[in-house]
């Protein structure tokens, strides 16, 4: 049973490649159609074996994301990227609130409406980035600072939505902690651990060691640190792409980045997308009225003017900032967190639900071609 | 939660290997090892996940199998590989029917322990050939050959026990719609299919195509083939090895070879074999008594003798006979399916089952050491 649903992803991953290729697109986007066909004609129900199977595959994208990057410039660009980052989250969620206020709803559902507009989905500008060989660019090193951080953001806000949908309170306690914690991680993990594999894997030498067991101790790092991350409240995703940060660091980071990105794209990467896909449901947009049109252009103006008010401010050119802007749009993850929270305790309604779905959808679908050709347009006046 | 068992199985992988590496011992040991003591200590139990991971470990096992063998030599050595199969097929049963009468036991009983010998195990064989490199040899060409011959003959004596078991008669029928399916699959697959892929990847300019591309189009042909054999009733390994033989036909064989073993080598087939520990119960051995002790040595010569005879038939050397022998020796699959169908009808009892188990854990866990000694011993002499 299993292998017949892997069968019919893969197949689906494969035919969307040839589909994006024929329309000059990034992968993902036919690999996102072709898993909407699949999921919406109902050929096969998602299970976990494949959801578990996907989750591998963000975890090797942002673990491979990391190992690109240049340790010292994201250091370098940190305030840059808390700054896109925060005025990122800011202009969407007030955006969001005073559209939901205009069309007549309570408070209570402004806030979740607002607080589903800033969490930023990284797979999608992860997958683009690296599919144009961008990540490793100052450009690139800004976009993925500032949707670490941007996680960070989101998880407290749904920790403090969550807590007012049940006990109608702000959770300051709980709320210092998961600060606190996070910074812990983020500033430890950066500090002391990257110095010590680096000191590390300079001792120890690994030139004794097969690429196969390189690669597995790689994969058993980046997992170390997803499963740590994920415990303290982050996304497991968020630590993968810390553990890549580290052993970046270390000589064999060169070999690790070329054949997690290669297995990654081969296999789980492709499984991601796809499957991604299949949890859109088209008839979200059965009942979809002029309330999600604005909120969908809520949402992608919010991004674009945001992080890039943010980018500009942080001395990035004006289509530079456009394009971390456009980097912002996508939206997945948290938005179905929220939406179930939501709809458990009755705070909104499925019509709600179903306008936040089809923002969540629409911005995913749109971003591939959209930043693609403006980042293929900075590249090439490069 | 399912991330954290990856997480604890890769660690015994990695933990296993080192094992192996201090003891001069092939990897599978170490991993064996580790598995068994991660299930038995109980830290974590074997999910539905977990296990379909591992079906994909084996899956890329038997493909890059397939990649590896020289299609030439693999017909060539058609008759000789159904001599080794069918001799390593008949002692076992024989002397495990008449052994088990001799202590006592019914006929029915009998015939149960006798097919309990006949399979072998494909995936530790080919695991220690791929890590001494000696799959493409002569000898390991044989030694696959008469391993898809034996899942064959293993396969419909299973459903022969199984329907004298539940019906008490021979269904003639069935077993003769199975015989004739399986030569359907194999010859057309190995003649027609063979060509046609051939004959397409000359035509088709593969070159433009990316590796990633190529990587997945060889696991979704490889899948492809893994769920027919499944449906016809052979195993999908059988399947995904045929793939492999006939995708090694086409000119990207060696690109696909190198990046399937490599990428299964590094994730999928540790995870194979660490849960493949974790399944043997130590406790089993606790009832133990003589009648255990004669089984093993029974499963352990039955094979030398059996297989080896039929390679000396077919003028291999006394050495590489012996080696044959040795490589038949593990068992573990069917022999499960036996023991749960044994015990659902009443047929065994609980001792008998465990009996037949603690011959899987012996005969699987001698395996790595002697043969890859034996291996060696013949590498050296060349």
């Amino acid at each position: 049973m299993f292998t017949t649903n892997l069968l019919i992803v893969l197949i689906g991953a494969l035919l969307g490649r040839i589909l994006s290729k024929k329309l000059k697109q990034p992968s993902i986007l036919g690999e996102l159609i072709l898993g909407m066909i699949i999921g919406n004609i109902g050929i096969i129900t998602l299970t976990e074996t494949m959801k578990d199977i996907a989750d591998i595959g963000i975890l090797f994208l942002l673990f491979s994301a990391g190992l690109a990057i240049n340790f010292e410039e994201f250091k370098r660009l940190g305030k840059s990227s808390s700054v896109v980052a925060f005025s990122g989250v800011v202009l969407p969620f007030l955006l969001g609130y005073f559209i939901t206020i205009l069309f007549g709803f309570s408070k209570l559902i402004a806030v979740f409406v607002g607080v589903s507009l800033i969490a930023t989905s990284v797979g999608v500008k992860t997958e683009i980035l690296s599919e144009l060989k961008m990540i490793e660019t100052r450009l690139g090193t800004l976009i993925m600072g500032a949707a670490v951080i941007d996680d960070v953001i989101a998880i407290i806000a749904v920790g403090i939505v969550a807590s007012i949908a049940t006990s109608g309170s702000i959770p300051v306690k709980r709320v210092l902690l998961t600060i606190f914690l996070s910074a812990i991680f983020l500033i430890v993990s950066l500090t002391l651990v990257i110095k010590l594999f680096k000191k590390f894997s300079e001792k120890f030498t690994f030139k004794m060691a097969s690429i196969e067991d390189i690669l597995l101790f790689g994969v058993i790092i980046s997992l170390t640190f997803g499963v740590t991350a994920e415990n303290i409240g982050l996304s497991i995703i968020t630590g993968a792409f810390i553990a890549g940060l580290i052993l970046g660091q270390t000589y064999f980071a060169r070999v690790l980045f070329e054949h997690v990105s290669l297995f990654g794209e081969s296999l789980f990467i492709p499984i991601f997308f796809v499957t991604m896909g299949m949890q859109f449901n088209i008839y979200t947009f059965k009942s979809v009225g002029f309330f999600a049109v604005i909120l969908i252009l809520v949402a992608i103006i919010g991004k674009i003017v945001g992080c890039g008010l943010g980018a500009k401010i942080s001395k990035f050119t004006s289509k530079e900032s456009f394009a971390v802007g456009v980097a912002m749009i996508p939206r997945a993850g948290v938005e179905l967190v929220l939406i179930k929270l939501g709809l458990d305790y009755g705070i909104i309604s499925s019509d709600i639900a179903s306008v936040i779905l089809c923002m969540v959808i629409v911005t995913t679908l749109i971003t591939p071609p959209f930043l693609s050709s403006v980042l293929k347009g900075l590249k090439l006046r490069r």
